[in-house]
C-alpha cells in the first residue's frame, strides 16, 4: 500500500474554543507524542472551528496531501458538534443510523439515570461505509472511514480521556495493520524530584545529544522527567538500547531519581511501606487534604494508607492532634514544633506506623516578614524518630503552586526516610 | 484596505518540538485569546516543523487565503532556526544585514557577558523591505513584512515571554493601524452541575443558534459550562448584550446553575457559609482528602473551612468519627448509615456547623454485586438536619473519574442544602 503522497499522517483539531483561546490544544500534543512513539512522522497539524464550510475546505485539502487524517472534536450531541455530518457531506456520503451505536448510547445514559435526548440520536449517525470506533467511556463514538481510495479519516471526541482510550484500544492496532508504523519506538520515562531541570540537564548533557536512544528532559511542577526513546525492529531490541542508558541516568540522578513510567511519589511510598508491612497517616494544614488525595489516587492504597486529619484551623490541631496550645502560641501554627507535634499526634490518634505533617502559608494572605507566604514546615514521623524540614517556595507562583509543591515535597521526604 | 480574501488572519506555529509532542502549543492559545480580545476573528491555525520545504508550502498556501499571517518560532541562533531565511526565499527576497539589529544583539550579549557567536549574526539578517519588530527581552528580532500587495507576515520568537512582549508593544498597534481590529469581544462563562451537556443544550437550544451574543456549551468532568460571547464597539455595549441572555440562561438552568467565570463549587459553598457566619468540616473515605483539597484551594477558605478527618480505614471511622462498630458490621462501610454517622461524627469532633461525608467504592478492586465499583454514599449534616444520598457512577471511567465526580457531587449537595 505505497503512496506518492508526501505525508502519511496529519492531525486536525476541530473546535471553536481552540480558536478563541479558551483551552490549550492538549490533544494535539498528546497525539503528537503517540505518533512519535509509534514511529509515524507527521508534518502538519491544523486547527479549525466548528464551521461547515471551513472544515470542508481543510479536509479536502488534507485529502490531497496525506493518507490518514486524524480528527478530534465536534462529536458531541449539541448542534455545534458537526464534524461527522460535515465529513460525510464533504465526500457526498449519506449518513446512516447505526442501531448498535444507538443501543450503546442508551445503555450508557441508563446507567447514569439520564434520559435519551433527541440530541443523542444524532451521535448514532455515521457515513455509509464507515467503521465505528467505539468509545468505552462516553456516548460519542468515532469512526474509521476511507472516503477515497488512498485516504482515511479517523475521528475522536475532543474529551481527552475518551480520545486516549479509543486511540489505544482501536486506532493503534489499525495503524499497525495498515503498515504505517515502521519498526517501533519504545520509551521509558525516568522521574526525578528535588532537582531543577537545568541542573539535571547539565549533568546529563552528553546524553541529550545522542540519537538512538534519544534523551529529552521535561519539567513539571517540582517533578523533572527524562524520556529515553529508542527505535528498533522490535520491542526487545529497543529495550536493549534503553537499558544501559537508563542505568547511567539513574546513577547520575542518585537520590533525586524516584521512579519510572507510571510511578508517582505516592505510589513509590505506598509500595515501600507495603513491603515493610507498615501503615501511614497524614496531618495536613495548608495542603488541606492534598497529600491524602495523592495517596488515595493509587489503586489499592488502602492496605497502607489508613487516613488522617485535615487540621486547617488551630482548634483541630489542638483537639484532634493534641498539639499543645502553648506551642501554638509560642511558636505559631507554621513552625517546626507544630509540624512535629502534628506528625506525632496523628500517629497517636490513628495508630499508624508512619506519618507526614504539613503546615505552611499558601497565601495570598497570611504572610508576615518573619513568616512570608510560601514558607512551609514538614515533619515525617516513624517508629524510630521524627524528622522536620522546611521549604521557602516564595510567593510569586501563587497558592496552587505552593500547595502542589508541598504535597510532592512531603511525599518525597517520606520516600527518602524510607530508603 | 478591503479585501476579498475569506480570512483576515491566520496563526502559524513553527517548531519540530510541537510535532514531536515535546511541548504543548501555549503560544497558539495565547495568540488566539489576544485576537479574540481585539475583535479579530481567525479561522485557522497551522503547526509545521523546522523544515524549509514544508514551511514554504504552508506559507504560500496561507498567502492566498489571508491578509496577515502571524508566525511564531524558528528565530533563534541555532541551525534548526530557519524561519526568516525560508520566508525570504519563499518570496524571492534577498536577505540584508541590519546594522542596528546587529548592534542590539551585541549589546544584549555584552550585558550577559557572552561573546558574539557566528550564529548570532544570522539573527540580524532580514528580507529587504521588512520592518524590524524589536525584541525587548531576547536577541531574536521579529519582522513585519509585506512580500505581496495584500499579504503581510509577522514573525515572533517561540519563547512565550518574548513573543508576548513584542506582541503588545509593536504588533497590536500595527494591527490597529491596519484597521484590522474592530470593536471588542467580551465573554461570560456560566457554570452548571448535575445536568448532562446534552440535556442542558436541548433546553437552551434556541440560544445556541443566535449570533451576537453567541452561546456555546462545554463539558468537563461533571461540570457543564455555557460561554456567552458578545461583540460590540466597547466593553459596556458588549456587557449590555450579554446581560439579558445570561439572565435567561440562569433561569433555565435553575438549581443546576452554580456560578460564573472563576467560581467553583468550593468557592460558592465557602461564600455562602461565610455570609451565614458558619463553619464546615469534612469526613472523607473514598475521596481521601479531595473535598478538603478543593475547599482549601479557595483563597481565604480558612475562615469557613476548619478541617476534618480522612477516614480511609474503618478503624479511623470508629476511633476518630465515632461510627459505631455495629453499623460498620451490619451495613458495611459503604452505606447510608455510615455516611450519616461520619457526617455527624465529624461535626461532633470538630465543632463545625456543617459537614460533608463521602464513602464509596472507587475501584478498581473492592466491588461486589450488591455494592459495585462506582457506588458512593454522601451525607450533608447541618445545624437542623442531616441528608443522605447516593450515586452510582459505574466502573467504566475509572478510579480518578469516580473520585473527581464524588468531590463535585459532595460540594454540590451542600450547595443545594444551603440555598
Amino acid at each position: 500500500m505505497k503512496s506518492n503522497k508526501q505525508s502519511q499522517i496529519e492531525v486536525l483539531c476541530i473546535g471553536t474554543e481552540l480558536l478563541l483561546g479558551n483551552i490549550v490544544n492538549g490533544n494535539a500534543r498528546w497525539l503528537a507524542e503517540e505518533l512519535a512513539r509509534l514511529g509515524i512522522p507527521h508534518f502538519r497539524q491544523t486547527v479549525v472551528g466548528d464551521n461547515r464550510g471551513r472544515l470542508t475546505e481543510v479536509v479536502l485539502e488534507a485529502s490531497k496531501r496525506c493518507r490518514v487524517l486524524i480528527c478530534t472534536g465536534g462529536l458531541g450531541p449539541t448542534p455545534d458538534d458537526l464534524t461527522t455530518e460535515t465529513l460525510a457531506a464533504a465526500f457526498d456520503a449519506p449518513l446512516e443510523e447505526r442501531s448498535e451505536v444507538l443501543a450503546d448510547i442508551k445503555a450508557k445514559l441508563d446507567v447514569r439515570g439520564r434520559p435519551m435526548a433527541a440530541n443523542n440520536c444524532k451521535q448514532a449517525l455515521l457515513p455509509a461505509g464507515a467503521t465505528v470506533l467505539s468509545n468505552p467511556l462516553g456516548t460519542a463514538p468515532g469512526m474509521i472511514w476511507s472516503p477515497l481510495p488512498n485516504f482515511s479519516l479517523l475521528t475522536f471526541p475532543g474529551v481527552p480521556a475518551e480520545m486516549q482510550a479509543m486511540w489505544e484500544q482501536t486506532a493503534v492496532p489499525w495503524l499497525q495493520k495498515q503498515g504505517l508504523t515502521s519498526g517501533i519506538f519504545r520509551s521509558k520515562l525516568l522521574r526525578f524530584w528535588g532537582i531543577a531541570e537545568s541542573s539535571l540537564a547539565e549533568q546529563v548533557a552528553p546524553f541529550l545529544e545522542q540519537q538512538n536512544p534519544t534523551v529529552a528532559p521535561y519539567a513539571g511542577r517540582g517533578e523533572v522527567k527524562l524520556r529515553v526513546t529508542a527505535w528498533a525492529d522490535d520491542a526487545a531490541a529497543a529495550d536493549a538500547l534503553i537499558a544501559p542508558v537508563e542505568q547511567q541516568l539513574r546513577q547520575i540522578g542518585g537520590n533525586y531519581f524516584f521512579g519510572a513510567d507510571s510511578d508517582s511519589l505516592a505510589s513509590v511510598v505506598i509500595a515501600a511501606l507495603r513491603q515493610r508491612g507498615e501503615t501511614l497517616a497524614v496531618a495536613e494544614s495548608c495542603t488541606s487534604g492534598g497529600v491524602g488525595a495523592a495517596l488515595g489516587a493509587v489503586p489499592g492504597a488502602s492496605d497502607v494508607f489508613i487516613g488522617g486529619v485535615i487540621a486547617y484551623a488551630n482548634q483541630i490541631k489542638e483537639q484532634l492532634l493534641g498539639v499543645p496550645t502553648q506551642t501554638l502560641i509560642s511558636d505559631g501554627a507554621v513552625s517546626e514544633a507544630v509540624a512535629i507535634a502534628m506528625a506525632e499526634g496523628v500517629r497517636r490518634c490513628t495508630g499508624a506506623d508512619w506519618s507526614i505533617a504539613v503546615t505552611g502559608i499558601a497565601g495570598p494572605g497570611g504572610g508576615s516578614e518573619a513568616k512570608p507566604v510560601g514558607l512551609v514546615y514538614f515533619a515525617v514521623s516513624g517508629p524510630e524518630k521524627s524528622l522536620v524540614f522546611k521549604r521557602q517556595y516564595g510567593a510569586s507562583r501563587g497558592r496552587e503552586w505552593i500547595r502542589g509543591l508541598s504535597v510532592g515535597d512531603a511525599l518525597d521526604q517520606l520516600r527518602l526516610a524510607l530508603t
